[in-house]
């Protein structure tokens, strides 16, 4: 995907925070501006940039943060490990160069209470993220109510990538909305296997949604974005690091209503995705596979001993989500006298009596049986007996 | 194995219901053989006949269960119902045939008070047999308190009958019995396995033990006799029906300390034999495999829908049995601060300030954490600034 150069810069950057137009001397037009400065300050999962922010809004926290620096005294509230952690931060970012390249990118920022803001990540309390950028279809992430996240292995095995693939279209299939990290093997899978369903997916990314990782998968995401979202809660611009990595983990898991582990080895990272996931009471899933397959080592480590649900077709998938939706197996309690009967009549017929000495039933219920059994059409009464009938 | 005809026909008869060489005259052994005549007149799991003989015991049973038949009224505590299953079969069976056929295979009777009799069958209560005919040692019964059955499908995969395999091996190094079915399948390759690790293995079948089923097991099951035991409930002569199938299945699970199903499709008998080990309180474990696989289904059907453990390896199998033998996985709890200072670390070397932006810590963390990870040995300081260590 190409990007675009606009026309005037500033109006670029304001599509890029404000993409409905806003005026850009309303309050809230500056409100997001401030929380992009935020996304660029703070690493992602910062609580106490949540609270503050959440106290009187990003640009109230934004001028005490400044005053702080210029050594005023007004601001008892931000607890001095905090200041210490943003302070080599605020005098070091360069945010416009972050919406320069977010608009060059189209994406968009969202905030919490924009109507496509997923409601999930507000469970995350005040480590939840202090904005998203996202490319592609913003209302993707408004239907994520509606989603699963397919996360694995990136060292997939074939069985892993078909149970991905299976199960991605199956949830398409049923509405769901597919969402994971874009990373290889499991991951990737699920997203193409979306796509390739029609269906909408969306992946998180753990660095800036300017620089699509891994590389390998550019034009993968290029797909994402023109049907579904590429969303990340790091200005464009930021690297990847593991530590990113962790908490779009987390993001995975808040903003998707059940989380499905296809694959993963002992110690896989996405095994930290459902931690996220059963700490935040969402259903978790995990596909089982052979227990000579490394690869399935760490799922069967969540089922086993995590409490995840043992999940092996789209619909039981989809019962994590819909718990009423499950197709309730009846299974046929058969009568333990019929099963005597029928014990009994193998090969030749044979009287009443007979089956009742065979079967060690009284005559009685012998008789009462085989009149059932004459009902169904599985026995008949021959000249010589009683016998099974012919199919 | 060539079967034995005995001298003195009485003497033999005697052997098989007391082997100990308890007097003929002694009530003790007119009491092994009114439970020897019992386990004829009665299937499996009769209760009434267990309640009726736990009141006061086998030959006032049988006594007060002649005089019915003779019109007398002194059978107050005898259910009508259960008085009309018995008679057909009281006036048919012929205990002496089963007594000699026992004897000539060497058969034992034991019954409940037995040193060697079961101690885990009388969870099952008045259902719980009148008597066992054993083959081979009749001391690996006294051992079933640690056994694990090993259960599963007859039309079992390669990849079921490898776990099978590895898993009694497994069990057999941790001094457990493997108790089953001796069906094709599971079944065959764990006791097989038990066997060719030297272990004791118990096989439990549904028709008499003079008579080998399946007959291609009939070698086989002459090697368990040969170390272990071959077991049923049901006298010598009789044949293995459907029914008699479904009461060995629940004589399985009383038996063993666990029960453990590693293959069984959607339907199998074996989750039969899971559901009665279940009812009893008794640990139940399944082995996941491929979901691709319907030889799996039925065991992922155990751990999503019954409670079953999921189990993929003999140390996990014993643990069902041994709680405190698990082998508790310590995970490393990262310090958050040294995966975001370890995350600025790459590349070139860095001094403090520089990583104190990138890593978004403040400089007292990122110095501490520095001087931590450089006690590691992870990290050094260069004349350029702090980078990774050189491994």
């Amino acid at each position: 995907m190409t990007a675009r150069v606009p026309a005037s810069e500033a109006a670029a950057l304001v599509r890029a925070v404000a993409p409905d137009g806003a005026s850009l001397e309303s309050d809230a037009l500056r409100e997001r501006f401030a929380r992009a400065h935020w996304s660029a300050v703070v690493e992602p999962g910062d609580a106490d940039a949540g609270r503050l922010i959440e106290r009187g809004g990003a640009r109230t926290a934004l001028a005490a943060l400044r005053a702080a620096r210029h050594g005023s005294l007004a601001t008892p509230d931000i607890p001095r490990a905090a200041l210490d952690r943003w302070m080599p931060r605020l005098d070091a970012v360069d945010v416009a160069r972050a919406l320069r390249q977010a608009a060059r990118f189209q994406a968009r920022l969202l905030i919490p209470g924009d109507p496509e803001w997923p409601v999930g990540v507000a469970d995350l309390g005040p480590s939840a993220p202090v904005a998203l950028w996202v490319r592609g279809d913003p209302q993707a992430l408004a239907q994520l109510e509606r989603s699963v996240a397919l996360v694995g292995a990136r060292a997939a095995t074939g069985y892993g990538e078909h149970v991905a693939i299976e199960v991605a279209a199956g949830l398409v299939d049923r509405g769901f909305t597919v969402v994971s990290g874009a990373a290889f093997g499991i991951d990737g899978a699920a997203h193409r296997a979306a796509l390739a369903s029609h269906g909408t997916t969306v992946a998180f990314l753990a660095g800036g949604v300017d620089r699509f990782y891994p590389v390998a998968h550019e034009s993968l995401l290029d797909r994402i974005v023109a049907t579904g979202a590429v969303v990340s809660e790091v200005p464009c611009g930021t690297a990847p690091t593991r530590w990113r990595f962790l908490q779009r983990n987390r993001l995975i898991a808040a903003a998707s209503a059940a989380t499905v582990v296809v694959e993963a080895g002992w110690r896989s990272g996405s095994l930290n995705t459902a931690g996220h996931a059963a700490q935040l009471g969402r259903p978790l899933g995990a596909v089982p596979g052979p227990v000579t397959s490394s690869a399935s080592a760490g799922c069967h480590r969540l089922i086993r001993d995590y409490g995840a649900v043992c999940v092996t077709t789209a619909a039981e998938v989809a019962e994590l989500v819909d718990p009423d939706a499950a197709t309730v197996d009846v299974g046929r309690g058969e009568r333990p006298g019929r099963t005597r009967v029928l014990d009994a009549l193998t090969g030749v017929a044979r009287d009443v009596s007979r089956v009742a000495i065979l079967s060690g039933l009284s005559l009685d219920d012998v008789r009462a049986e085989l009149a059932l059994l004459e009902v169904e059409g599985v026995v008949e009464e021959s000249p010589h007996g009683w016998r099974r009938a012919a199919r």
